[in-house]
């Protein structure tokens, strides 16, 4: 079977190996934590000592913990369960701010509530992708609810200045909303820190399962329910709780001082293969690199290369990156993260993202650019008809 | 350790062993679906594999169902799916009718509605559990935009008429969502023959993981998201999917022919166990015992014993058993739906709900009819103010 290198671990991380041992034996506490019988205390400590754990690594007390299906529903919980807390009137705060690299639930949750009267505002970001705050600070009004900027971007890795936005947002009465996925597991997550109201997490950008995420809403935050049923999360979320994927992410939330550890290896290993990659390949360029980014992560612009067709020769070599496009149906679309940070819809669709993860070795990073190297050549001796060929 | 007996399979059932052993290597399949390179292959073949498996067990089209965060999600997801698909205008269809005895997350999705400026009915039901198809027949209109029914009663196991109600509610052109979380594993449930346009599923009343669960949707039929971002599910619902749930689902999708098989062996079980209780046990009553029922499912009032005090008692000899009633913190509310059938208050705080499942075996219940017998005597032997008294 072929080596592999999996160099895409913003998409997903591999789950942690401790997990895969334990997860056969987690299936014993099956029973239904809201039972009061034997059956439900098992499940019943899984949810308590996960909470607290994850709380911890936080920074925030566990019943400000909301336990969903994954970070898709926690952004739209944040969005819609803040917004729509009674059929809008003339009068509610009607103006939602978004940045312009949000994540699709984010985008799309906002879509939604423009559908429903709502005025969304997009911030801009710049060419290193920095956050314009200026626009924000300029344009947030007593009509604000909601202000929702994400804590790293999943494409370039820069990480926003959230604390600067709970200011301003705060300034006018507005809520802050902080998407923090792709924060959580590369860098420290503190959310008293950063002074926003809600925030995102999701356990499978964490080495974790899926089909977990949580909803962060600081003590006294009044939201309406996107599931409603049951009394699970305090009413707040209804449904019987994914105990083994709140289990898994329970255990990763114990690894704290392995973040910081792995965030300096992977700021090195990433740094290098950077270096490496500027000296011996012609015509490429690190997006976003002049700005604050998390360890491990890499977008990177190679001209005259289309970036699905490098992906896809980079995967029958056993290397798997991402696109800034997202390919649907052979039809790719310009990542909309890069053409609003400036990017031409060219370099958009030469953008190649790398995204190292705690397994990433630097014979692993060795072995990829001389990959890449060899794709690159090869894909910019065919002429400009051809450039969608692939193979070994 | 205290040999167990659990007879509370309505709440949720125990991970099916082949499951447990098999999720360790699931967890192997730990890429996103989503992705094009050779990480997303694993996944991708398990949701592909999950969808159809789940569908030939429902009878319908793989593409016609939308994996979900649980059973919750999905009845939420059809309800406000259907209802809220624009905002509601004065032409719009603006009336929901729902059962009397449905789960927690369709009343309160529809009490959510209710806010929202639809008109909610309730159609009763009869003491036998039975469905008021005449009150529904007289009260549908060109108004009405939904009905939603459940399968299978939690509580007493009442099998609704689904094929009679979608008759009515389609001669006026409303749709109908049928909660079948209560039947799939206990009857055979075929999705067409029932003539619904929605259904929910759950996996971990079925054996399978927590946090996984099946809305189907009939093939052309339009709904809005409940979450909303990237485009799994066709669009549907947002979100990385939850593969280890999807994978245990579909594991236990294949089992049709024991679904039959245990019906047959728990129907004769729990006649068995009744018919002896009935017989050694005075003044108790089998709640809609002349209706149609589903196997393994049994609800009984017991007369002078409180049921919460039951529990308790039988939870310290090692059976888990559960109560109409839904305790919360020491304050019992009498289940709703045993008070929508027009038992007493008193009645149904003497109730007790026993499920059985494909591990309870005859000698099972016989340990329990006698723990039963034991706990009753004792309780009743007891004046009524010390009545919550419990011990070994």
């Amino acid at each position: 079977m072929l080596k592999t290198v999996y160099l895409d671990h913003n998409a997903t991380t591999p789950v942690h190996a401790e997990i895969k041992a334990r997860v056969g034996d987690w299936t014993e506490a099956w029973g239904n934590p809201s039972s009061i019988h034997f059956a439900g205390r098992g499940p019943k400590a899984i949810l308590r000592e996960s909470r607290q754990a994850i709380a911890d690594l936080l920074g925030v007390a566990p019943l400000e913990l909301i336990f969903t299906g994954g970070g898709s529903e926690a952004n739209n919980l944040a969005l819609k369960g803040i917004c729509e807390r009674g059929p809008l009137t003339a009068q509610d705060r009607n103006q939602v701010f978004i940045s312009a690299v949000e994540h699709p639930s984010v985008v799309k949750a906002a879509d939604y509530l423009r559908s429903r009267g709502f005025v969304v505002e997009i911030i801009p970001v710049n060419r290193s992708g920095e956050l314009d705050l200026a626009f924000l600070d300029a344009r947030v009004s007593e009509r604000t609810a909601l202000v929702s900027v994400m804590l790293a971007n999943n494409e370039t890795g820069h990480i926003m200045p959230i604390a600067r936005v709970a200011e301003i947002a705060h300034r006018v009465g507005a809520l802050v909303h902080c998407d923090a996925v792709q924060g959580l597991g590369k860098i420290p997550v503190k959310l008293r820190e950063l002074g926003v109201d809600l925030a995102t997490l999701s356990g499978h950008k964490f080495y974790a399962l899926k089909g977990c995420g949580v909803l962060y809403a600081r003590k006294g935050l009044n939201l309406t329910s996107l599931i409603h049923g049951g009394g699970q999360e305090r009413g707040r979320r209804a449904g019987t709780e994914n105990i083994l994927g709140i289990a898994s992410l329970g255990h990763m939330a114990r690894k704290g001082d392995q973040i910081v550890a792995e965030g300096e290896r992977l700021r090195g290993l990433r740094d290098g293969m950077e270096a490496q990659i500027l000296r011996e390949i012609t015509d490429v360029t690190v997006t976003g690199a002049d700005g604050l980014r998390v360890p491990g992560t890499s977008s990177l612009v190679i001209e005259g290369v289309d970036g699905e067709t490098l992906l896809m020769n980079l995967d029958v070599r056993g290397f798997a990156v991402s696109t800034g496009a997202a390919c649907s149906s052979g039809n790719p679309e310009p990542s909309p993260t890069l053409l609003a940070m400036g990017l031409s819809r060219a370099e958009a669709q030469s953008s190649l993202r790398l995204s190292l993860g705690w397994g990433t070795t630097a014979e692993d990073l060795e072995a990829f650019v001389e990959a890449l190297k060899a794709v690159v050549a090869r894909l910019r001796s065919f002429k400009h008809g051809e450039s969608y060929a692939y193979g070994v």
